[in-house]
């Protein structure tokens, strides 16, 4: 099937509209220009209203992971703690990026389950400079309770940084709020860009804690913060100047809709997909609890007995609709729908409707249509 | 004057052919996919062709500054030693960065002057691990001796790394014959893609170096070797996919002209505006030497006496033609002009003839046409 005619369903990178695909068409322009330092100075006004913050904003031009080292690298220096709270493959990211710059204090919990704050708060206890999380955890489609922690980083006098990638603009999410000292966005997710920038918010606890010279080069925070400052508003480094034309248009397109409503239709889009999951009989993987909560913009499903991976995804990528395997251990054993960005009604029923075909076609279900009733009911209650 | 009637003729980011912008209009992929590993894969096959090199490539999504980090990142630890030889801007940030992951010995010769070679011979017999340089100096138009700095380098067993970011696809640049271990590109240069991609090669030797969980994490030559040899073909982080696909039609388009034809049109068109300038009497910034020459890909002009910077260039740029300024200490000192990728010698032709109606308009020249004849007779000999 073309690319063309095939449904991107993916927890990010997402599909993106053709208004912000035209939009890369532009010209090339001159990095140090006026004209580009108004789209950046632009793009960073509707990014501070995204993350809800008063906060400053940068734009870096790289992956998600890209901000997330710039936060920890810019805050942990060598012989200093940061306690990495995880139950899935980016938290553990964020232990990984500890211990490259310093002493990462895991706090592990299983995958898909949610987090013990006791245990949190003990950890803070030890003394710790900072503490990071993912607020939506995309490998396991679960919202970790950020505000909380946030409250016990504030408490114990630890900075406070959070992954937003797969949230900021999909779930609810205070910056402010919550006490988040350095919070990361990136593209490709729920602002529906193509992948390549990372959004970072740099609260002024954390900005007096970078120091020139130290942590990453590229994701020097300190010199994005300083070009960004500029007039006209610059980055340190040559920027992606073609997707800085995505995000700005992407940012308004969002902005028209009203971001409030563009966050409560990925939510009744991933509620519809819960509720084609309880028809289908289709166990939910995460256990969020009293803490945690479903996530908006990702719904991981525990795979049906009596079909693989490769059946599953496979039949479905053969009739146009992509959706993502499980991540390190659990391959094979979960799937993954996004629902972010400028996904719509139609997509997720679309994708409910291949699903179904799939498992009939392998005998996992007998006749077809209650998964897309049971989502087009709920999507359109 | 609109964005689309300018003529973007600074160093880089560089003008995009219509074809090269138009491949980014191509929906989303999943960067786990086979159809981004074959993108990818048939990437790396030209991108090697254009590096003159067996070693293997990887594709950062970042800017070439992120390219120099993965080669003194990977590199150099806490306590070893890196020559840095620099005669301009950039060959600076290796300094920078040397002193970010280990000791930077910085030889720094005068802006636009030639390297002694007999410094870096003294300089590396001291024992560093290893010696970077700038191959072609964006910030003042000139080509440094890489061919006899990789002698040295060998003879004293240090790795040799070379920013060859405004020359690979430009000037001559041999990774192999020049026994470059580490060699580094920008997509917004002489392969006229849009900023946001660095091109990395990297040596058996220069691997053999590399250690988990070392240097810089988004940066990790390792973790980008290793996920290239998977398959499908991959990166270890979400890859900015759009700029894929017009580096993909970008490398295509030059393998198309054949990557020598490439090489030679921009040597003329430099030889060009040179011709020009000697016409108009506007002194070249560098001083190459026995040991250096011109660049292919920017050339350098001393600011002429009775014409200040913001009217030279803001005249420019007020008629659509944008061209560059000097940095640091030469801001307002000099101009560029950049002759990479897709421009054209109508392109020269038009700036040149922009240059003399601006310095015609502030009394520095008496008469409209001798450099636009001077160019026109070099391009087309």
């Amino acid at each position: 099937m073309d690319i063309e005619d095939t449904l991107l369903m993916i927890p990010g990178p997402v599909k993106v509209a053709s208004r912000v695909l035209r939009a890369m068409s532009k010209p090339m322009i001159s990095h140090r220009s006026a004209d580009f330092g108004n789209i950046y100075e632009d793009c960073i006004l509707l990014i501070k209203e995204l993350f809800d913050t008063e906060n400053d904003v940068v734009v870096l031009s790289g992956s998600g992971t890209c901000g997330m080292e710039a936060a920890v690298g810019g805050i942990i220096r060598k012989d200093e703690k940061i306690v990495t709270v995880t139950n899935g493959k980016f938290g553990e990211r964020f232990t990984e990026l500890g211990d490259r710059y310093g002493t990462a204090i895991p706090l592990a919990f299983p995958w898909g389950t949610s987090f013990d704050l006791d245990r949190v708060e003990a950890a803070l206890e030890e003394g710790a400079k900072a503490v990071a999380m993912v607020h939506n955890e995309t490998s396991v489609g679960m919202i970790n309770p950020a505000k909380e922690v946030g409250e016990l980083a504030r408490k114990h006098d630890a900075l406070f940084i959070v992954d937003g990638i797969s949230s900021v603009g999909g779930n609810e999410f205070l910056t402010d709020g919550w006490n988040i000292d350095i919070a990361i966005t990136g593209s490709q997710k729920c602002i529906a860009v193509p992948p390549g920038l990372a959004m970072v918010s740099v609260s002024k606890k954390a900005e007096e804690m970078l120091e020139d010279g130290k942590g990453g080069y590229y994701t020097d925070l300190k010199a994005h913060l300083k070009s960004a400052r500029k007039s006209p508003c610059q980055t340190p480094y040559t920027p992606a100047v073609s997707l800085f034309y995505a995000l700005q248009e992407a940012l308004h397109m969002a902005a028209e809709d009203g971001f409030p409503e563009r966050r409560k239709r990925m939510g009744r889009l991933a509620e519809g997909v819960r509720q084609a999951a309880a028809a289908l009989e289709i166990e939910l993987f995460p256990q969020p609890g009293q803490r945690s909560a479903y996530s908006n913009t990702v719904t991981a499903m525990k795979m049906p007995q009596g079909i693989s991976d490769d059946q599953l995804r496979g039949g479905m990528r053969k009739r146009g609709v992509v959706v993502s395997g499980g991540q390190a251990d659990l391959k094979g054993k979960i799937f993954r729908i996004g629902t972010m960005g400028v996904c719509t009604e139609s997509d997720v029923l679309r994708t409910i409707q291949t699903l179904e075909l799939v498992l009939e076609k392998e005998g996992v279900i007998s006749s077809l249509g209650a998964g897309v009733e049971a989502a087009s009911k709920s999507i359109d209650a």
